[in-house]
């Protein structure tokens, strides 16, 4: 039980009494700052690599404030959209000698303001945030501001909080995205379209369906409000609403997600219902994971940048920890329309 | 610029000025200490949220060492995988009020060994890893012992460096869980067999071709050389190698999966090569995604209980950080083979 048998830290106190010199003078060695002989530095760096002696950054931290970590707080840690979010993170930070912290919310606000607090009293360095909006359009936003206020830069990606433009953010231009999709669908023949929207009141999804909305209207294009299915967790309560939808009649030709979990609720949907895509009905996703290339058929999707996304936010808030003071910048990022084989192209 | 007009952080001495009492008075107050009326404590309290007081935790810690932070070390951020170990990692710690930070290794000592010097100098309590070791055998064992001496616990997930039984191990019966997949293919009536290794070395790995090798030997299957595929990255180096083999009259009947990454791998050079599954050759996955369900036809594969293995790795990770000091656990967790549709009966 090697581990346990450890006895206590290591400090500068006993580098110092082994060497018969002061504290502070370890501690000038091993900063390398001047006034001790090169010979002694050395005698010091030997004795402390000998002695497993380690640095207490908590307590350096203290003085400079860099304690060299962030956090990435995100909304759904089942979703893989936030795994490339995460490369595209640690691309960046991983050269810098940043780390971060991850906090999955999971879509509940008390659980972002838990984190928040949490990430404010241990000291991180600023803050990468997917903030959250209920369908009642509840937010922390001012828990957000607090935060600047305290002195942590915080850079929203993927979502904002309406009304809330005193933050960075890195965002997909939604309503373009799905706008296309349906224009995409319709120059394929398609004029009865319905959409899955993962859950009301997110930011995405709300700018998606704004979208969606505008472009129907702009082609006259049909669409009913069972069309529209709404779900608060996609893999449960929107499947059973899909199947209903795709049991129909009365169903559309076409059918366009909001996420990769509603996608994948769309596919085991149809499947359940005996439904071929795209003979039966079409699918349009949205996300791309290598296994939409290899579903048969290939899924056909709106592809985000996502570890863009996840890059430029954190370059970001990097810029604002290392002290750029302009004014907030919006971006906005163009998603791109992967064609595969899940719309038929309809005979008009 | 609201953020950045913040003026300097709100201190103990800060409310202490403000109420003409002392800081060790504000102090005790906050601290809920006796030697203060309730009086008085209620006008701090009051005082310290209007100020946006936040108390410094870097400071506190340390006295008490608590960051209430641990090290999440991964070896490969694309692989799906660690979506649930994190998943499960993360429903054990948030209710204790913990939270991790994400070290991708990216199968690289370098890296293993920059984020195990951070973590011992930045102050987590405890590390969770699933470490490397490559494929002529070197491994960070000596600095994962160093990080136990400073005392850092650690525990070991998903992998373990052979020799060192001196930490907790939570870890999959790898050698069982692909021995009962040959097993499942004789059954089938498959009498040929390859394998594909996602990358030698891994510990997960070699057990997972120990299991393989000890079973087709017991059970007489026909493997040869060329039937045993080696990747270094599953996506690329092995896909070249799959279409020769694919293309190869001389292919088996079944090949055997060992990671998810290397699953798509193989369903995409069977595709590129024009060939069906199960019709043309049968495929046992690893690792189960929602995905391996939508496939068409949906993939045969082994599952392991990817969110168990992180839940009980950082529980017993607590335990030592809460003092535990009983001798390392080593916990093997068993497969499951999940029956859906790529392998084909074959008439004996």
């Amino acid at each position: 039980m090697r581990r346990f048998a450890m006895s206590r830290k290591v400090t500068i106190s006993d580098l110092a009494r082994k060497l018969n010199i002061s504290p502070s003078t370890v501690s000038r060695a091993l900063a390398g700052k001047p006034g001790v002989s090169a010979e002694l530095r050395q005698k010091v760096q030997n004795l402390a690599k000998e002695m497993d002696y380690v640095p207490n950054v908590a307590a350096k931290s203290l003085k400079t404030k860099k304690t060299k970590t962030i956090g990435l707080i995100i909304s759904d840690i089942r979703n893989p959209f936030f795994l490339d979010v995460m490369r595209g993170v640690e691309s960046v930070l991983f050269p810098r000698g940043y780390k971060f912290i991850v906090c999955s919310v999971n879509e509940n606000l008390e659980r972002e303001a838990v984190y928040l607090n949490w990430l404010m009293e241990h000291g991180v360095e600023g803050i990468l945030a997917s903030p959250l909006t209920t369908v009642s359009g509840k937010h922390n936003g001012n828990l957000y501001r607090k935060v600047a206020r305290f002195g942590i830069p915080v850079v929203f990606y993927d979502r904002l909080i309406n009304g809330i433009g005193d933050f960075d953010s890195v965002v997909l231009d939604n309503e373009t995205a799905i706008a296309d999709g349906v224009f995409y669908l319709r120059r394929k023949g398609h004029k009865k379209i319905g959409i899955c929207l993962a859950r009301r009141g997110l930011y995405t999804i709300e700018e998606r369906y704004k979208g969606f909305k505008k472009a129907v209207e702009l082609l006259q294009i049909e669409t009913r409000p069972e069309w529209i299915i709404e779900g608060k967790h996609p893999m449960y309560s929107s499947f059973e609403k899909l199947k209903k939808l795709f049991s129909s009649e009365e169903r559309p030709t076409a059918i366009i997600s909001t996420n990769h979990p509603m996608t994948r609720s769309i596919l085991r949907a149809a499947k359940s219902c005996g439904l071929r895509i795209p003979e039966d009905i079409s699918v349009l996703g949205f996300d791309d994971l290598i296994e939409n290339e290899l579903m048969s058929p290939p899924i056909t999707t709106i592809r985000q940048p996502v570890m863009e996304i996840g890059r430029i936010a954190v370059t970001l808030l990097l810029g604002r920890i290392d002290g750029e003071k302009e004014s907030p910048s919006s971006i906005k990022l163009k998603a791109e329309l992967i064609e595969r084989e899940s719309v038929k192209t309809l005979v008009e």
